[in-house]
């Protein structure tokens, strides 16, 4: 996943509506399940063709489509001109870089979000684009790839839960949509617990490599920002105007969710600034080991080259033969052990003033 | 506290509603406590039983019940359940990493805040979620652990303090929030003195700890700044609307708190500011001590070099007697004496020259 | 193009509609070719002289008149008299560093936009300004020069596509619009690009044309972000408000239009943050190499300088002869093979302290 | 004055309403001072005692009643019950660190303000709390201490100038705060002289003393914004709505003052940008120091370093009788002058090399 | 021109609405010139007295009477309270450090703005306030001092431009305004030239008068953003409410200079980003700078430090006579050439480890 949307420019001036998968496809075959359940019955399968799936748009149970997998124009095409899906909002699910959004039309709803993942092994984040199609009696959701994502509310919906059953198409929604933002939290605390692992990490050691991945972490808490910002304002606005489709019922649902997406907000935002605080502590870390390193050679240098001279001078050939002034040192009885002298003391006294200037 | 939400994941695909204490358990038993006054009468006591307090739903007078400790799930939904308190609401109080809110539900208000505490000893601010249900006659508060944060106003009541005693269940819940943002106020100084006192010790040293510490700090004012904003809306939305719950006459109150949150979140981005400007100086202050450092360096390497090289210069052993041009400055009768003086006067010249530049 | 408008000056206190091309022509000739069609026919051709565009404004075809080429202020001059658009508008036509801006004239409509391009080998962002007048039947298209840029539409009606065909003259801007949306991916992928390209160059080198194209990049992405945010609202105003020459039944192409400036506009934001990400990237770099070289410096310097010393002192020609106390090492059997020893401790010694502190 | 509000946290949970000065008392003893007029009459005296400000409250003169110091509870709570102000008004007018506001109670209006000085001698800014309760014919001002800021006023009273004399109390409290916003522009002089001084004194040292300062003045400019943000709110609401007691007459007036506070607020950011701008200048000051001392180190050790290796080499004791091959040099005849001409041209060629990289 | 109003404060506590000139005067002579025109008559004159221009107020004519200079009271005080301003626009009018604002006063409008140029020789931007008071059949405009600004207007008036003739004064008003704005392009483009220069110049130095140029244009960009910022509220204003004195036809105008005011604020936020990234370049200069100075200096010393030591141990004086373990080497019949052999071959190894590391 990119910071920029990438392969859209590949129909410039393409006719509007046209059904182009704008992915890698991430599955084999495209799979379409249906699972039609009211407050007594359960009929959970997998569709060997997608004309199975037509029979339930007017069922009075709540019928739940969900399409695995967008790279196959003709199933999407047919699925959606048979309940009626507009052909712009088509070209919207299969474009998997659009950004969240909510559109009414006519009876339908379409919502299209994002799904956020952080598996262990892998560095980055993963981005996959979740919509739906909300009926009054049907629901149709579209995944780049088959996932686990929604097993726990099929799980729900197979235990026989009440409130899941007993609820409409909107419910079971929301039900999918809050596993979504739940997925949210989990990504959140991965990315700060790398971070953390890169605060403790700073100690030991400066490397480039430590910068790359907290800039790479960065990366992902903007397409995190990106991906999830738009949210807030599509479950707002589920919540403040009045839908055909929404039950007043599930209002307090909705709420709960779109807290969450502001507390997720917030955790992206904070974990932002740690992240730049990170860079401020690198970078002042590495000021210091200069400093340190730099300290060294000064206390060495400075210690060492005057010295160095002072032997030097005594390394000199001047000829004492010629006049007493040349080099009468070296043949003073005691000369030698006074040069160590003078050295000695010079020495010291550098490591004193070191000592007193506090870099020692 | 961490910067992000994190236990909130476990649950994924859970069924709304559901009851989990998402902190870690802070007292050994959950404790339910009721103080029951009117302007008359005063009743206060620590219940046994949780069903104790059901009476105390209908009691014409002002009944506050706190409970202390939230990982009791059966003593919260007996509680609850019995007051008409919505399951996603409980959800809400057990999920202690909730953002500050304010919802309405029938009969009831229900509130959740952050408790800040900053103690002596710890490095870290703490943050404890608080959380109120209030009715028409009674008050329900829910905290973490039990701790002395309420101390002052039950004694208010006991104390038989008139306004107290005389105002309905709104009033005090006003005094119960407004215990918890004057807590706020001590927190903002006791991070303030902090900085300061961190202003001070760059004075004398720079040490990677002393940044980290600075990092911290800002970590802690942005968990607090988390904390707090969004109770400014919500002591707005308490202002500004009519609620059945909230008589007229506690508004001046309302108001009263609203401003000292203002006051607050003015303080916390000021403390920010400061936090920066602290880093800017830490990192200036080891540019100036690199600086000092490699002045002394500079100034030492640059005089005896050269000397140095004079002083080799004469120790080499060129063979005077092959030729005339071979050394003889060794031969002169005060070549020594020369040499020295060549050397002094480029030294002094070094000293002259960094006097001149200033660098010494 | 520059980051800000330089030749609005030149006419200081001019009267204003006056008409005053202010780029630099880049067409020799000024174009003028017409497309006329409506669901049965179809009229494409390139006009030899302005006034064989007059017939067209009142024909109930649908008849789009592109002009490619701004500098001949006749033809604008006698094309937009006779359509009736405003002296000031005509202005705007010609003044190509306008924001994009929305204005109604009477029965017209008048849209100015940017088209950015953003070619293999140039360097820097080209940008072009095109203005759109949208008449009942008729649309007016304004290019600085002759591009291929409209093609894909051309080639939409050409091809007797239906929709196209079909729909009136506010479906054909939408196209073209559309088609100018289109190729802000292009030139934001094209930047997203060389942003990523220069990433891996710092691995490598540090040099400073690597910063110099990351400010570039950032100079265009402002261009980018200055040429598309009004754009935004433009497109906004055109949903928002009822106009009489926009039919209900493009709404939703308008929406989709929309969505796409905000997903470029959230990607130029992104794009701007990962180039600060490099710069910070490219100034660590340089501080971690500073320090390896400084690194090299002090383990040589501190290794040998002492030894260096060591050497110096025995290099002295204190008289041994004179006395017993004068370099009496000189003369001990093993005094040389000493002197190493002592030597190659004092270096080890160095070489342990450092892999203790980790410098090598 | 510190950036964070700092003995509120005093009275954690005390009874709201109560009267506590939360500042440094700034007199010896509160005095109460009248100024009483109409167009016609003028009376002005020190008062003995609170009571004798009671009798005011209900003449149809004009009645300013002032009190210097806001330490004694008990005077404080007199005036203030005998003229009807709320006690939580009082504890605002008491607490020194409240955000500047508006309020009205009843018949009455309540407004605090900052007061900024930044005397000659002083190096930080000094805040004080002004705040003002306006009745229909009185108004009551409160100050920390007596100064002479509201001098100027009563002069112009005393001075019998026509047009406050005929206003009412209303034109009163506008003279008054106009006055405080009048002191806005010399700190803000003040504190932009300083910065300038501070710009000039980087040319000639950069020491942390003066970068210290710099981040003093900011920190001054952060309480300056602090304290006379929220003011323009208050006056904006001044303006914007409807008072009984602010007469439509002076509604010119305030909107004088509320163009002063834009301005002042105008500059308060400008002069926050300059000071980021100086700290920036400091830093690359430093870092430009760095370089140039490097550069000496540099030259004087990459010229030497090699010459002296020279030198040692002809300083070595390799026996020449032993072969040929040992140090034939040192017998050649023009050995010597040779060893200076390497040694010279390799000094040049250092030299030559440092001017054509500019370093020199 | 300072970031900071200066000299409002030197009449604290004054009399709102008293007459001070607060800049310093720019000529000798306030100077009151009129232009009287209607569509067939014209008649422009310096005039003598500031008497002259009263029988213009009531002429049907459009009367434009400009004075050059604020600093006397007397002529403006006629002037203004002959025309009917209040005392407090006059006030307005001398203050030369008001925001632009715009002001109805009964049956006048009063309109103050920046008017910005950036000469030449100067090297800073130069800001002059205009004002405005539009009646309804006549225009006063103050000057500062006399400047060629209006001239192409009065050119325009004059050589009987058809429009200018045939519309009122408020048409003229726009026209003067539309000029003002028009000197913003130019100052503009010069502030962006003088970027372009410093960031060419970057390339060859980096000296701190390049870092101060580049602060004290940011200081003009500041200055820019807050003198014209305000007028993008004037001119909305103007624009968004019915004005008794605005005609309808001049609509489009005011639109007009509304979108170059917008266009000139973008230009200006995008130089002063142009500007921060020429500082992040001019420090990543100079690092790039040092670091290269550095690897020089590390280059010479680690080569030769080695080099030298080894010369010095074979300078030593231990005597080879008292045994064979000193000193052997020096009697090798190829002692010499070998030493110089492990001289070369070190130094070869220092080379190759430098070109390994990429650092030469």
């Amino acid at each position: 996943m990119k910071l920029f949307p990438t392969n859209k420019g590949k129909h410039i001036g393409q006719s509007p509506g046209t059904v182009t998968f704008s992915g890698t496809p991430q599955v084999d075959e495209v799979r379409v399940s249906v699972t039609d359940y009211d407050s007594e019955s359960l009929d959970a399968k997998l569709l060997d063709s997608v004309e199975d799936a037509f029979p339930y748009r007017d069922k009075p149970t709540v019928s739940w489509i969900n399409v695995d997998g967008l790279h196959d124009d003709q199933i999407l095409t047919a699925l959606c001109s048979y309940y009626g899906v507009h052909p712009l909002i088509l070209e919207d699910i299969c474009n998997v870089q659009h950004r969240p959004k909510l559109e009414e039309q006519d009876d339908l709803l379409f919502i299209t979000l994002k799904m956020l993942t952080c598996q262990e092994g892998q560095k980055r984040m993963h981005i996959e684009q979740v919509s739906f199609v909300l009926g009054s009696q049907f629901l149709l959701s579209f995944q780049e790839r088959s996932g686990d994502v929604f097993e726990p509310v099929r799980k729900r919906i197979e235990g026989n839960k009440r409130r899941i059953h007993n609820s409409g198409s909107d419910y079971l929604m929301y039900a999918l949509i809050d596993t979504v933002v739940d997925h949210y939290y989990v990504v959140l605390e991965t990315l700060g617990e790398r971070l953390e692992a890169l605060e403790d990490a700073l100690i030991a050691e400066t490397s480039e490599t430590l910068l790359r991945e907290i800039q790479s972490i960065k990366k992902d808490l903007s397409l995190f920002r990106q991906s999830v910002w738009p949210l807030r304002q599509v479950i707002s606005d589920l919540m403040g105007e009045e839908w055909d489709l929404i039950r007043p019922e599930t209002q307090p649902f909705w709420r709960d969710v779109y807290d969450h997406v502001l507390q997720v907000m917030d955790g992206v935002d904070a974990l932002k600034e740690m992240a730049n605080g990170l860079i401020d502590l690198y970078r002042s870390t590495l000021d210091q080991k200069s400093n340190d390193i730099m300290k060294l050679l000064t206390l060495v240098a400075t210690i060492f080259i005057p010295l160095t001279f002072i032997a030097g001078i005594y390394g000199m050939n001047f000829d004492p033969e010629v006049s007493p002034w040349n080099m009468p040192e070296l043949s003073w009885p005691f000369g030698y052990p006074l040069a160590w002298g003078v050295m000695i003391v010079m020495g010291l006294m550098m490591v004193w003033y070191f000592k007193r200037k506090k870099w020692l």
